[in-house]
């Protein structure tokens, strides 16, 4: 009783003592280092050229509200799947990415963008600080379930500082092209997520089971989810691109790749499903993973059969890893993967990285025109070659996967610290750890009768309790 | 026994093949013709007008998203309602929309441009062809439940290609105006679903009725549905409109008229409610025959005011329409309309029509100076009076009834080819049929009895198996 | 029984009597003074300056979107937390809004913007009427539960005119700055909804007391409305700021602010609860206080800093005001705040409004360079010195205040006229008063026993009719 009660108020203050911390830290960041940009900084811009400014706002400004969209609606309510973990889903993704949005803004303007000591943001330090938090999400769903509020803020913190070096090992070192991120944010994320699902491993998760399911209403929500990422997954991968046609191209591209894993994932369900039945679960998940696989190659010339073909294969193999795969990975490999985000962001994103490579070894100045310069500078200003532009991109993967798997493995360490406050094998999955007021139906919400006469003075519900009636 | 066998092996393989051969085909025709359009190919964007091509993709492309959540958020949660049917309804609206872009694509390329051989798509293929397929989901509402996703798709496929002609044969031959849709979309959309419905009638479908029902939860996931349309209705029929005043009036059009027919609905639904009670299918649904019923006329001059009344018409007439029309639809014209569609879509989509008439008849150079040449090029030419014009609208509103009705007579007759696995009368309206691990409330969340002291050691719930708690 | 059947008889009767008379009225006011803007009249816009009006329509319309999305969607859901008034929150906020918007127009038009005797509509008149209806649904949040929707459509009615005249003072008489609303939106919505519900104080409210609560979905569903509000919070306040860097600045600002309040509320809340354990009631709600806390300081230059420090305050004192004074607003000062609205838009408010009045006097030429003209015009034109600007600041809020209290006070008196129809202590939180075919979940869907196994033949779900089962 004593060990529990200390335990309690241990758990009491770990997340205030975690959150206050992390804020004032990234305040005094923001205090000495960000300042506006150009574009927001009254003084400044009416010394610059209003009218491009004015287009890279407004033009961008749009683009940014859909990534905002995707990432906080549409994870959020993707997780919100498991019938007693929609609270902390939703809510802890939303913890996670008002924390990484900031914490991102820091590292990344720290690697990418440190102008005369200062940090200057704007509307493209939101949309790649949002693009950080995508990856954080990713990862949060490979341990969904079974790791606190306080682990998750700590897996953040180290996970923004990876992902921003990653990035600017492959943007800026490697100069490898990555727009909608099938590396830097889905390869990322995933291995990230899974390797920490690794070090995490629950051996006895068994007498959680029980929680690991849906229930009805709770895959409609994850359904809101899917259908928002779905919707805005073109603006995802476009918003970063070079304004004019990659941006249009990207956009398409991602367009037809979505629908073509729609439709690839309905034919796998089924035909693996029992007697010829669907399954939510690959409903929500691998329609998506047509976005996931051309998140490098959609700003090339992938053409509108390739971005088809692309997404076609992804749905495929997104649906089969969650018939096949997810149980042999964590049977075999010790892995729970919780929302399969391997079958979703690990295989769809490697797929990515390749047929980055392949398009981009099949680029000719012939192919993209005057067009080249903004795809591939490099290979246009004749720096590199297409081919050797194509071994950079696959470079680009590799140092991603080894980013992911050595952070996350020495990132786990640091999550196992006792303090903590892991939950117990026979705890995952449930929001009455963390919740107050835990979740509950009315019985009297239940006894209803199909088809029976209703009684018109009661009103049509018949409890246990009428005294609870008006 | 060996006939039910034999019938689930034939659904195992039915959906899938079909998933498989539709995109395959789609595949095999974008390989083909398909191209990007000059706004989103690298090399014929730099010999362009920038600044053009720049305007059209920046300012069509948020009316591109708004048009795309409306169609797929707004259609899917909006047919949620039913207690039993949430994951087919949201997930087959997925899957035809999925499918209707594609072949939308092809198809309307082919009918309006085709340019050397090519279909150039870009962000205006991408508005139409959502256009098509949120009449295909029209059409959806009235069969919904009553319909297997095989089924579903070879409706798709039919109706996409009969949407393209009537659309052709109004916007190209007679040179119609229907901006929103009231004719196109709307009407097309709920006689062809309508008509289809009466030659698949299922004469016994009491015996599905107890599921035919909303329960407390899906009516409230209808009503996202509901109001995303509601909100995106304004970019929807201003979507395709000329660039300018156009655009800025329809939107401001639909807005208003929005507003009065969720007025006119409230009035109306307690009007005729029992004791004044409110009925939650009027608000999901006639609240928003205001956006319908100026598809056509809101981009003409009708004025604030024209605006407001037509909307109040169109809530009224939708509103009474569920009270007093749809069962006699089904106990005398034998026509299972679930959704109600020729509330929301059919009659306010011919009220539109005939406003979109009116409007036009009243069109004089004063009122719209030079921006006659955008609304009626016609007109404005000299080539029409506007008498004239008003009288081929009126004949479009004909054509596309004929389109739909004759049409959707033919594709009945296919849809009830026995193979296609419809659901018997007495499987109508359930997602077991189509789903694995099909939904249900797990008892122990339905045992908490309110106001009782809660047991601190097990956790407020209470259950049959308390072993399953933590 | 006499008595029960005539008021059932005026309930039937009143609500559309008053829609449909508030609506002929807004339409009548319509047809006499509303007109098409320079924008969206054909015939204007061929005279004007094509690329000006295009600007402000192409750049302002996603503004639009975003503050329409963020008012219907956000507001509408967020009040779904109670069990057993869902329809009512979402249905009545959507009837509320319609009403709210075409009254609005005609207001703000009247005391803003009448040329020639005409309001020219366009898309500024959208977003202003938007911000008015937003306003209302922050003072409905306050009196959730306890009126019926004719006591809210007059609510509207006079809340609407007090709302125009409160910002024609603010605004244009004492020329105050208030670009997102801290003063005129939030602090006017609360303290007007508070004094409503003062003065409709229901001192037996303990008989509703068991349904003013939520379970697990209901919770879900106003979570889709904190996510949405907090997404497009940047849009919201810098949808009327001027285009340029004053617009980019007060999105930046707010996504910071909203950052800080979400880390603030999850450690207070943290903090405060039992054993450690989260309120969703603090999540739902104190989270968005970043987004009112800088509603009029972020158009300025708050700097990013300024941005943190303010929305960690905000959320801090939401989630201790939902803890430890909503109870003694209840108790000591008979304010029923059904939503907490004097912790999200009260309290921030008025900080947001001592915030404005702190910034405005740290403003000097050299930090705001050519740009001050645009934020404080006065300063710039040398006709007020920034402390006076910022005694101006401090008087708006002073006269918000009086405007919300005297105006809810009278109007107060009105809605409690008998034949209103106001539910009794016994009866709020019920939407068995308005609806039809009250809310229930059937019992068959309840009685699935997790882990045993299912019967193949019936489907998993045991019920007690089998024969409902297909």
């Amino acid at each position: 009783m004593a060990r529990a009660a200390h335990r309690a108020r241990g758990r009491r203050l770990l997340l205030p003592l975690l959150c206050l911390l992390l804020q004032a830290a990234t305040a005094v960041l923001f205090a000495v280092f960000v300042r506006y940009g150009p574009e927001s900084d009254p003084a400044l811009w009416h010394l610059g050229n209003h009218s491009a400014a004015d287009n890279a706002f407004y033009f961008r400004y749009p683009s940014f509200q859909d990534v905002h969209v995707m990432v906080f609606v549409g994870f959020g309510f993707l997780m919100a799947f498991l019938q007693r973990y929609g609270f902390s889903s939703v809510a802890f993704t939303f913890l996670l990415a008002a924390f990484s949005l900031q914490w991102a803004t820091l590292v990344q303007g720290f690697l990418h963008s440190l102008h005369g000591g200062y940090i200057r943001v704007g509307v493209e330090s939101m949309i790649n600080a949002d693009f950080c938090a995508g990856a954080v999400l990713i990862s949060f769903g490979a341990v969904l379930g079974k790791t606190g509020p306080a682990q998750l803020l700590l897996m953040a913190l180290l996970e923004v500082v990876l992902f921003g070096a990653n990035e600017f090992v492959l943007l800026s070192v490697l100069q490898v092209r990555d727009a909608g991120g099938s590396m830097t944010i889905h390869t990322f994320g995933a291995y990230f997520g899974l390797v920490l699902s690794r070090v995490l491993y629950k051996p006895r998760m068994e007498k959680s089971k029980q929680r690991q399911t849906s229930v009805y209403h709770s895959d409609l929500f994850a359904m809101i989810g899917t259908i928002f990422l779905w919707l805005f997954w073109p603006s995802f991968n476009s918003a970063p691109t070079t304004l004019g046609d990659g941006q249009h191209r990207t956009a398409l591209n991602t367009y037809y790749s979505l629908t073509a894993s729609t439709l690839s994932t309905f034919a796998l369900s089924a035909l693996v499903g029992d007697e010829g039945r669907l399954d939510m679960v690959h409903v929500q998940n691998a329609a998506l993973a047509g976005g996931v696989v051309v998140g490098t190659a959609s700003e090339m010339l992938l053409t509108p059969f390739g971005a088809l073909a692309a997404g076609f294969l992804a749905g495929t193999v997104s649906t089969l890893g969650y018939k096949f795969f997810t149980p042999i990975l964590e049977s075999k490999f010790k892995i729970q993967d919780t929302c399969g985000v391997h079958n979703l962001h690990g295989m769809p994103g490697i797929l990515g990285a390749l047929l980055g490579v392949l398009v981009t070894a099949l680029a000719t100045h012939d192919a993209y025109g005057d067009g080249l310069e903004s795809v591939f500078p490099l290979i246009a200003q004749g720096q590199r070659s297409a081919t050797s532009q194509a071994v950079y991109q696959l470079g680009g993967l590799l140092v991603t996967l080894m980013f992911a798997s050595v952070g996350a493995g020495l990132g786990g360490l640091l999550l196992k610290l006792p303090f903590l406050d892991s939950p117990s094998d026979s705890q995952c999955f449930d929001d009455q750890l963390y919740w107050e007021s835990p979740p509950h139906w009315h019985c009297h919400l239940a006894f209803q009768v199909p088809g029976e006469d209703e009684d018109e003075a009661h009103g049509p519900l018949r409890t246990e309790e009428p005294d609870t009636q008006a």
